[in-house]
C-alpha cells in the first residue's frame, strides 16, 4: 500500500479547507465503516491484540495479489486454487475460530469423496454400471433397473484387477472437482448436470438408513471439528431402506435426523445441535406440492423441537418459480416458516429473479443465496425493515456458475450495506470444501474490505446464530454458549502458532 | 418463459389475501420498475410500436440464451463473441437508433486497427523494430533510441518479401485483440501491459500534426455514423510535431481539437460538436500535476468553450490516488471542472477504492467507470444527492479484466436503481468495437433486466446529452436535436428492415 504525506504549507489553499476536507472525508469512511457488517462490534483489548494478528495476516496476503494480480487465485476457478488455501495463516485462523452455525447446507451434501469412497467398502453394497452409476445395499441382487449386471461393490472391485484405478474412477462420481473445469462446466446447465448427477448417483446408496444416520453423524462430527456450534440442514427426506427392501416413509427419515441429533449432542455436549428444513425439489407440480407441504406439517406436529420450515430446492432457473404456488404457500405460512432458496440467478427480470419479490411477500425469515438482490430496491427495502436473513454461499456461487471472480460476488455489497447476512456452505463435500472455513477465507480475504477485520468475523458468526430458527430462550443460550467458545478461543490464541 | 395460471378456487385461503398479494406483488414490481432507469419515460404510439418490435427481438434472444445458457456469450470474454454480434437484431436497430453523446472516450484509442494500418501507407512513416514497435513520421531518419534500424515503412514493407504477413504482423501492434485472451491475458497486470503497450505505440505515429487532427475528423465522422451526435473526449495532449522535427506546444494540441471540431461541424450540420477533457497520466508526482492544473487552466483561458474539465488517466491500481493531490485539487477546483476516473477497480478498501470518496468530495462532475460504487453507500448517497453522472464502459471493463460474465457487471444495479448513468465506450478502437452501439447492445440484452425496453435506451441517450458538460442553453439545444433524430428515427423505422 501508498503511504501519503501532505505537505500543506506548500499550497496556497487554505488550511482550513484542507481540515474542512479531511474531516467529510474522515466521516464518510467512518460512516461506511459504521455501517458496514461488523463495524458496530468492539473489540475488548484481547480481541484487539487478536485482530492485530489476524490482520497482519490479511494485509500480508492481500497486498500481496493487489501488488501481484496474476497470483490472486480468486480470480479463477475455485477448481484451480483449492489446494492453496490450506497454506494460508489467515486460513488457519478462520480454522480455529468458533464460527457459529451452518444454516443453509444440504442433506447429501455435507460430506467429501474420500467419505463416500470409505461406504463403498461395506458390505451388502452392489454396484452397476451403465450410463450412470447405481448404488443399492440390499441383501440380495437389486431389481432396480440398469442396463448392466447388479453384483457386490467387494467383487466388482476385486475383479477389477486394479483396484487403485477402481477408486479412483468411483471416486470421481463423488465430486464435482476436476482439474479443467473451465472445459468441463462451460456453462451453468453443465455444472448444474453435473451436480444433479452426483445426487442422483449418491441418494440410493445413502439412504440405506444405518448409512443415512451415520452420515449425519459423522457430518455433524466434521462440522464440529470445522468450529461449528450448530446446523440447520435442508433435506429432501428421501424415502430410506433396509437391506431386505423395506422402505419407510419420508417421516422416518425426519425422525432419523432427530435422533441423529440426540446422540450427537449426547456424546458432545458443547455441540447445540441441528434442525431440519424440509426442502424437497421445485420442478414439480401443484399437487405434488401439496404433498409437500401436507408432510412438512406432520413432521412439524410430531417433532416440533427439531422441524425448522420448509423450502424448495433445485436450479432455479428450471424449477418452478414460487408464483406457481402463491395461493398453497400463502395458505401455509401460518403453520410454516419458509427458508425459500430466491434469486441464485444471474438472469435479471426473469420469473426465477422475481423469486425474490414472493419470497419476501411469503414472509421467509431468511432467503437461500438472494444472489439477485442488487437489482431489487424493493425487495432491499423489505428485507431491511423485516430483518430477514440472507444466506450467503460463496464458494457454492463461484463453483455452480454464477460468478468467475469472487471479487464480483454481491456479497461485498450486502457487507458494505451492512445487511444481514449469514455465510453457510451449501454442499461443501460436492466440491471438497472444509465444512465453512473457506467460505469464511474466501469471503474475509476476498471479498470483504481489505480493511474489515475480526468485528465482521464475529458478527458473522454471531449472525448465523441470530437469525437461526431457534426460539428465542434457545437462542440466548446459544450465543452464551457461542460467547463462552470465543472467549475460550481469544484468550488462548497465540498469534506464534501461525507463524510456519 | 413460462406460463403461470391460477386456479384460485382450489385453495381455501381467503381469496382476498390472493388478491391482497399480487397486488403487493405488483407494486414492488412496479416500484421497482418506476425506479429503474428510464421506468419513468413514456411512449407515444409510434414508439411503443418500435418498442413492440425491439422487445420481440430481444425476448427471441435472451430467452434463448435462458434455455441454453452455454450459447450465451457475454458469459465469456467479448474477444470470443464479439464478432457475433453484428448478426443480432437487436444490435442493428441500436444501430440505426440516435445513442446522443459518447461522454467517456480517449484520444488515442477511438479508432481501430484497421484506420491506423491505414496510416502506415503515408509518405515520411519511418519504422524501426527492436523489443517494441517505433513509428515516426519525419523527413529524414529519426534519432530517437531504438535499438534497431530506422527505415521508412514503405522500405521496410517493400522489403519484407510478404507483405500480407508484414501487416498482419503490423496490425497485431494495433488491436488488444487476441483469439485465446485467457491465456494472453491472465490478469489485469497483463492486460493493462497490452494496453499501455498500444498507447506508447501508437502515440509517437498518431501525433504527427497532420494526423493527428485526420484521425480526430475520421473518428468524428466515424462516432457520427454510429448515430452520436456529440463527443466528450479525454487526451493527454501530446506534444505534436512536424516532419521537420519541429515539436508543439501541448497548448497546440487542444487547440487542434477545437480547430477540428469546427470544420467537422461546419460540414457535417447535424453533428452537435465535441468537447475536451484534459486527463494526463495520473502516476505522478505533485510538483508534475501542478503543471498539469496550469495547463488545464490555460487551455480553459483560451478556448473555454471547448474546454470540458480535467481528469488523470492510467490504471487505477498503480497511478496515484487522488487523496495525494488534494490541496491542489481543492485549490482548483474553483477554476477547473473534474471529470475523475474513480474506483475501476476491484480491490475493495483499497486507496484505488477511496478514489470515489475522494472524486465526490473533490465536486467531480461525472465520475469514470465507478466500478466500485455497489461499496460505498455514502458515496452512494452523495452521488444521488449531487446527481453525479456515472460514465459506464461495460465492454471495456470486461476486456480490462475487472468482470468476466457481464451480468455481474454494477451496471445491473446502477440501473435497477435509477442511478444517473450514462453508457460510453473508453477506447473502443483499441478492442476493435463499434464507437458505442456495442457497449448499449451488451448492456441493454445482457446487463439490464430483461424487460427493460426502449425506455432505457432512451433515456440513457438523454442522460448523454444530460450529464454533458455543455452549458445549459446549449444543453436544450442539443436536446432538442436529439429529439428531432429521435423522432425521425422513429417515424422511419420499420421492423421488417430488421426480419433478414
Amino acid at each position: 500500500m501508498r503511504a501519503v504525506i501532505f505537505l500543506l504549507y506548500f499550497y496556497s489553499v487554505y488550511a482550513s479547507d484542507i481540515d474542512e476536507y479531511f474531516d467529510k472525508r474522515y466521516k464518510i469512511l467512518k460512516s461506511e465503516s459504521r455501517l458496514s457488517l461488523g463495524g458496530n462490534v468492539s473489540l475488548s483489548d484481547k480481541e484487539a491484540a487478536v485482530n492485530i494478528c489476524l490482520m497482519h495476516y490479511k494485509f500480508k496476503e492481500v497486498d500481496y495479489w493487489f501488488d501481484n494480480p496474476r497470483y490472486f487465485n480468486c480470480s479463477r476457478h475455485y477448481f484451480n486454487y483449492k489446494q492453496y488455501i490450506k497454506t494460508s495463516k489467515v486460513f488457519r485462523i478462520i480454522q480455529d475460530m468458533p464460527k457459529g452455525a451452518a444454516l443453509h447446507v444440504h442433506d447429501m451434501g455435507l460430506l467429501g469423496p474420500d467419505y463416500l469412497m470409505n461406504i463403498t467398502y461395506q458390505d451388502n453394497l452392489y454396484v452397476c454400471f451403465d450410463n450412470n452409476l447405481h448404488l443399492i445395499f440390499a441383501n440380495a441382487p437389486p431389481k432396480s433397473p440398469c442396463d448392466g449386471k447388479w453384483q457386490l461393490m467387494s467383487k466388482a472391485r476385486s475383479f477389477s484387477n486394479n483396484v487403485t484405478k477402481f477408486d479412483a474412477d468411483l471416486r470421481n462420481h463423488f465430486t464435482l472437482f476436476v482439474k479443467n473445469p473451465d472445459t468441463v462446466y462451460p456453462s451453468i446447465r453443465e455444472t448444474w448436470r453435473a451436480f444433479m448427477k452426483f445426487f442422483f448417483t449418491v441418494q440410493p446408496m445413502l439412504s440405506y438408513r444405518p448409512v443415512w444416520e451415520q452420515y449425519f453423524y459423522d457430518a455433524l462430527k466434521k462440522f464440529r471439528e470445522d468450529n461449528i456450534m450448530y446446523l440447520e440442514v435442508r433435506s429432501i427426506l428421501p424415502n430410506l431402506y433396509e437391506l431386505d427392501g423395506t422402505v419407510y416413509d419420508p417421516i422416518v427419515t425426519a425422525k432419523t435426523y432427530k435422533k441423529v441429533i440426540k446422540n450427537f449432542t449426547k456424546v458432545h455436549r458443547d455441540f447445540f445441535g441441528a434442525k431440519l428444513i424440509y426442502a424437497p425439489p421445485r420442478k414439480v407440480d401443484r399437487s405434488k406440492l401439496e404433498e409437500y407441504l401436507e408432510l412438512a406439517k406432520r413432521i412439524k406436529q410430531e417433532m416440533p423441537d427439531t422441524f425448522a420450515g420448509f423450502d424448495l430446492v433445485g436450479q432455479e432457473d428450471l424449477g418452478s418459480p414460487l408464483i406457481e404456488f402463491v395461493p398453497q404457500l400463502l395458505e401455509s405460512r401460518k403453520e410454516l416458516n419458509y427458508f425459500f432458496h430466491a434469486g441464485e440467478t444471474d438472469w435479471y427480470g426473469t420469473l426465477t429473479d422475481e423469486n425474490l419479490v414472493d419470497a419476501v411477500l411469503l414472509g421467509a425469515k431468511r432467503l437461500g443465496h438472494a444472489y439477485a438482490l442488487p437489482k431489487h430496491p424493493q425487495v432491499l427495502n423489505e428485507i431491511i425493515k423485516k430483518d430477514i436473513g440472507l444466506e450467503v454461499n460463496v464458494i457454492s456461487n463461484a463453483v455452480l456458475s454464477l460468478v468467475r471472480d469472487i471479487r464480483n460476488h454481491p456479497l461485498s455489497a450486502f457487507l458494505a450495506h451492512g445487511l444481514p447476512v449469514v455465510l453457510s456452505s451449501d454442499d461443501p463435500g460436492v466440491w471438497e470444501a472444509d465444512p465453512l472455513s473457506e467460505d469464511f477465507y474466501i469471503a474475509f480475504v476476498a471479498v470483504a474490505s481489505r480493511l474489515s477485520d475480526l468485528r465482521l468475523l464475529k458478527q458473522l458468526a454471531i449472525n448465523s446464530l441470530k437469525y437461526s430458527a431457534l426460539d428465542s430462550i434457545s437462542k440466548d443460550d446459544a450465543l452464551r454458549k457461542f460467547n463462552y467458545k470465543w472467549n475460550e478461543f481469544i484468550d488462548n490464541f497465540n498469534c506464534s502458532k501461525y507463524q510456519h
